[in-house]
């Protein structure tokens, strides 16, 4: 439950804002357009007079607004819980934080479970196809929305590191600062191939009825929960699941068969029920596919715009993540340096695997923390002086 | 098609044996009896006037009788046929080759899509569950059938390397030499992790039926080819697949979507396609649970026997099998060598990844000849001198 330490934020909120309308539409990557555009999102801490202390959280696959504090009857904090916070790596107490849930997604903004207004019934796979940059123009809606011009940092995990990086490509005036960490900017056939039994698992069960589910009363559950579990073991390294796990048995005194013998497939079923309160098939697949497309560095121009207005970056990847390895924290490192961009890389220790963002891992919040508190006279966030 | 070379087979044909019938049951490890065991077989070569040159091959996973040469209107040969023909690795001109599809199988061996005498239906999850020892029980009654009564060899990868090495502990005296490729002893949590969402996906497809899909005339095709899909995954390296397919597209001009857009989903789409027509989802269950709980040093007496009448062994591994990594090879030459058995390590560079014991790696090959031709003069093989 929640403690009443003095780290905590204590109980948050989820707000949500209309940041796109049919008088101000959004247009898409792809061309098409949303005339109605809702995002949840959550901030803690106090935006300063000249609003030069806000930090963007920007989520990973499956995360959420609610990235640190409690909601009423929360068994858990938020997600990030362990980084944002009184005194913590993204200290609240100093900057004004900003965490919303992406476009496409389905917990408070507007995604393909959301309601097509042309039609009045769920978007379903009629909802457009999203791009990284999608997700950067929305979020850029909602800074402006909330008064804030230019940002201390973006700050992301996974595909979270993607829409900071992507951010600071397209933006770079937004922003003084970004976090990508254990993130990638090209997947590989292996990445793009675990995501994609993932999708057929989920368009393949009986349930799915082509993306028309919610108006069946019936979800493809057994489908997403297989996606679920496969790709758990993409963010466990093997190291982590052994000392964890090893072979032990679910039960001390159970009959061998095909149901939970070991402690490890329990473990498994169990992140894959717990998912399905939490999140919607149809989300699964288009936050997927933004991530397979995801290749910011392929247009020759792609680095123009941060090298005329430098960003500076702090590139992390812990060393037993096999999601996405140390190799694509160094791909990111090795275009940010040859366009001549302050960038600093740190591949920490930790037996936990891609998830280790999620963690706390001191040497890694420590790195965050001195990051972003040491860049605090830089262009406009004079502020943050101490 | 079928070759005309001089190292080529040419035809082969699968034969079927009765080796256990309810005058002689097999009684099984977990103390359950089968009154009627088919087993499906071929042999290569020809068995030398005292015996002596007989080389069992046991197959992986998803494996059949089928190792070499070809059978009528074959569009690929054998699974092995890289290993095994005349003056290959396994050279028919000298050996005599035994290769029999599991007990538990589907390609013509007593499995549970089997009719259950004792009802007249197919046996579904009433087939009593398996043991790696099993396997070695039913190939001692084929060679035994066949006229042999101690082998040159014991051949297999990946889970027929783990027959190699059970066959081995157990009974000794029956083997001059155990090759063990790609083989584990002792799986990891992520070793299990894997195969219990492909076990998962299979037992919650709607046609599963609780394993009475056969008599309902609906095959759970959906659950069977994403488990074949995740687990071909991992039979190849991240190299292997990144060399291959890389980012490709499937079509050089598709529309993005949930389809098939990288050329790796085309391949993993095809891998789960084609598996349906060769394999059953019933002896994916078993098959794989024998794999989970193989554990053979567990035992204080595991090696005793081998101790007091020693077999050599021959272990390999590929650096980027990540299925079976190095790691566990050297984890069973660790074993072996404390009891001060005589056994040779070999890690082969391949960018394959596990299902590289399919392939033509001449140095891999070409080690597993030499050993084999080495110890021809080894107790009762004097044959082999040449």
């Amino acid at each position: 439950m929640m403690p009443t330490s003095n780290d905590s934020l204590g109980i948050v909120e989820t707000k949500q804002v209309t940041l796109f309308d049919a008088g101000n539409p959004l247009t898409l990557v792809c061309g098409d357009q949303l005339n109605e555009v809702v995002i949840a999102y959550e901030t803690y801490g106090t935006l300063n007079a000249d609003a030069s202390n806000a930090i963007y959280i920007c989520h990973a696959l499956t995360g959420d607004a609610h990235a640190a504090g409690w909601h009423e009857g929360d068994k858990h904090p938020g997600w990030w819980d362990t980084m944002i916070g009184p005194g913590k790596a993204i200290d609240t107490n100093r900057w004004f934080v900003i965490s919303s849930n992406l476009l496409g997604g389905c917990q408070g903004s507007t995604g393909p479970g959301s309601i097509n207004p042309a039609t009045g019934k769920p978007w379903g796979l009629d909802f457009p196809l999203l791009d990284m940059s999608d997700f950067v123009t929305v979020h850029r809606a909602l800074i402006a929305r909330l008064g804030v011009r230019r940002l201390h940092a973006v700050v992301g995990g996974s595909m979270g590191g993607m829409q900071a990086l992507q951010w600071s490509l397209s933006y770079p005036g937004d922003l003084d600062n970004s976090v990508i960490i254990a993130a990638s900017s090209r997947l590989t056939a292996q990445n793009i191939a675990f995501s994609a039994v993932g999708r057929e698992a989920i368009i393949r069960d009986e349930n799915f009825q082509g993306g028309r589910f919610a108006e069946n009363g019936a979800n493809p559950d057994v489908g997403l929960s297989i996606a679920r579990m496969m790709a758990h073991i993409t963010y466990t390294s093997e190291e982590g699941f052994q000392s964890k796990f090893g072979r032990k048995p679910q039960f001390d005194e159970s009959e061998p068969g095909f149901g939970v013998d070991f402690a490890v497939e329990g473990y498994l079923e169990h992140q894959g029920e717990t998912f399905l309160t939490r999140f919607d098939a149809l989300s699964y697949l288009y936050l997927t596919r933004v991530m397979d497309y995801f290749d910011p560095f392929a247009a020759r121009s792609a680095l123009d715009a941060v090298r005329a207005d430098p960003v500076r970056y702090l590139v992390m990847s812990f060393d037993t993540d096999w999601r996405f390895s140390t190799a694509h924290s160094q791909q990111i490192v090795r275009q940010l340096a040859a366009a001549e961009l302050p960038v600093t890389f740190r591949d920490i220790r930790s037996p936990w695997g891609h998830d280790s963002f999620l963690l706390k891992i001191d040497p890694y919040l420590a790195t965050v923390k001195a990051f972003l508190e040491a860049h605090t006279d830089y262009e406009g966030t004079a502020w943050g002086r101490a």
